[in-house]
């Protein structure tokens, strides 16, 4: 079960293992109806480098789909590669012995050697929800937030640092991210991110189980298709630590979600010079950090 | 900032550290409120065995508070131990380098020795939103399937395996719970599990940034209490693996959440013996496992 049962996915859903009691009181009771469920599986990303034998990186818990981008984008995230053309190869397992159920959730990613290249300290799994996952310490923690300021110190080609948009554009984010989403996902099983122009145009959208996930496909599509990270990160949901580092790290410079941002979220988007938006909802968002790139004249009035 | 901020938290939120500009079109422009944020903190987790320095096993992101509970409930998850017992004491870190600061995101504990105790492999830091971090593949997330399975195969004193509860009891848990969270957390920032007997009574609530560590507090404080634990575990927000896998180890016999669950907590909970119940709202709710805990004659008509 852990390591298969990708014959039942269909756009990231299955249908329900079992048949789905549904409960309404307003009904005559109740009646079985089969219901969709959103796919979560461990994929396992191991890492080779200089002729080794693949080692072990990070078990994340994803729905299966885009998994080279999610590779690619998790290792820019966490600072393994600081860029896409240090991957050199990224496939399923060559040994024999992974059947072909497992090798589905296995990527193997092969690096072009970098002297200078953090041992990549974190063997763990990531919870579907989890984006800084397999540090060993708090210091590792500050490094993290530390790569992001450097990030922000050293825009890459095509990240605009004087970025202005407007409220309305701002606004109008939401439906265009939802209106890429499947009808399952806008249900509420699967989280999603959104890459957006500063013209509010929706360059592509990923989703997953995990938003850190979906954050990571969405930077690695970008990354290996070699365009700049467009400057707009609009994420369903909440929006912690994980989400402002990679954002910042990428890039991006407006990262908004439709829920709460938490405290060291507000902190390093502070720090990191990136405007922080929560709450976006209908007609009305907050501004946390960098209100700078919202223009806020009232139009209409 | 990753090391401290405490004193700024009050119930597991704080006052904005920048005035956040709330934007509503149907208002005169925009104004200038403070808002607060949902905290969060790495809290690391190091483990002393028989007269060893400690050593670092995991950092959680975390919302600060019930810290013990969180690392007791944790290591309980993690099957580090099997007992509560097995924890000599929780305290934090005697090194004279450490900060006052730091000290309040660290906990050490320090363990009885137990020979079969397996290895602590997981050093890690886990995302607010993360349950199973810190695994090296996909062998270590089905141990801890394997773990949760051997939990159901031996329900410890006082755990019902024959409990049936009513429809309207279930739809009852919600509001309880919500009644249990401070104003701010309702407001979408924080996470809540809470522990039900059967009557539907609340014993206790706990919450947090990520749903992982408000139910490893739960069920931690439960431990720490030496009472058996209730067999209902209600949690906010989506029902992923770790939450399925938490609630079967700790003998949890029915588990429900507000959203949708994943097909890996579906699988587990068939496997395990556990009742899934999700989309729990107002009058109606999905059971995906086990519904024979469910009594589903409807009443009053």
């Amino acid at each position: 079960m852990l390591q298969g049962g990708s014959d039942r996915v269909t756009d990231g859903h299955r249908d329900a293992s079992v048949a789905t009691l549904v409960f309404r009181r307003d009904a005559d009771g109740t009646r079985w109806e089969k219901d969709s469920i959103v796919v979560e599986e461990p994929l396992e990303i191991r890492l080779r480098e200089g002729g080794c034998e693949p080692e072990r990186f990070v078990v994340t818990m994803r729905t299966p789909g885009d998994d080279d981008d999610l590779a690619a984008g998790l290792l820019f995230g966490e600072g393994v590669i600081e860029h896409v053309d240090e991957i050199v190869a990224i496939e399923p397992p060559a040994d024999p012995r992974v059947t072909p159920e497992l090798a589905k959730n296995v990527r193997v990613v092969t690096l072009a050697p970098r002297a200078d290249r953090p041992r990549a300290r974190r063997a763990t799994v990531m919870g579907s929800a989890c984006g800084v996952c397999g540090r060993t310490s708090i210091d590792d923690v500050a490094a993290l937030a530390a790569a992001a300021r450097r990030g922000k110190a050293a825009p890459r080609p095509g990240a605009s640092s004087d970025l202005t948009i407007s409220a309305s554009l701002l606004t109008s984010l939401p439906d265009a991210l939802h209106a890429r989403q499947s009808v399952f996902s806008s249900t509420g099983g699967l989280h999603a991110a959104g890459l957006f122009e500063a013209d509010g145009s929706l360059l592509l959208a990923r989703e997953d189980v995990g938003r850190h996930n979906a954050t990571d496909k969405a930077v690695g599509a970008v990354l290996r298709s070699r365009r700049p990270c467009p400057p707009i990160l609009l994420v369903s949901g909440r929006l912690g630590f994980e989400i402002a580092q990679k954002a910042a790290l990428a890039g991006v410079r407006i990262v908004a979600a439709v829920s709460a941002p938490t405290s060291l979220a507000v902190d390093l988007a502070e720090e990191t010079g990136l405007t922080l938006i929560g709450f976006l909802r209908g007609e009305r968002f907050n501004i946390y950090t960098h209100p700078e790139r919202i223009e806020r004249q009232v139009s209409g009035t």
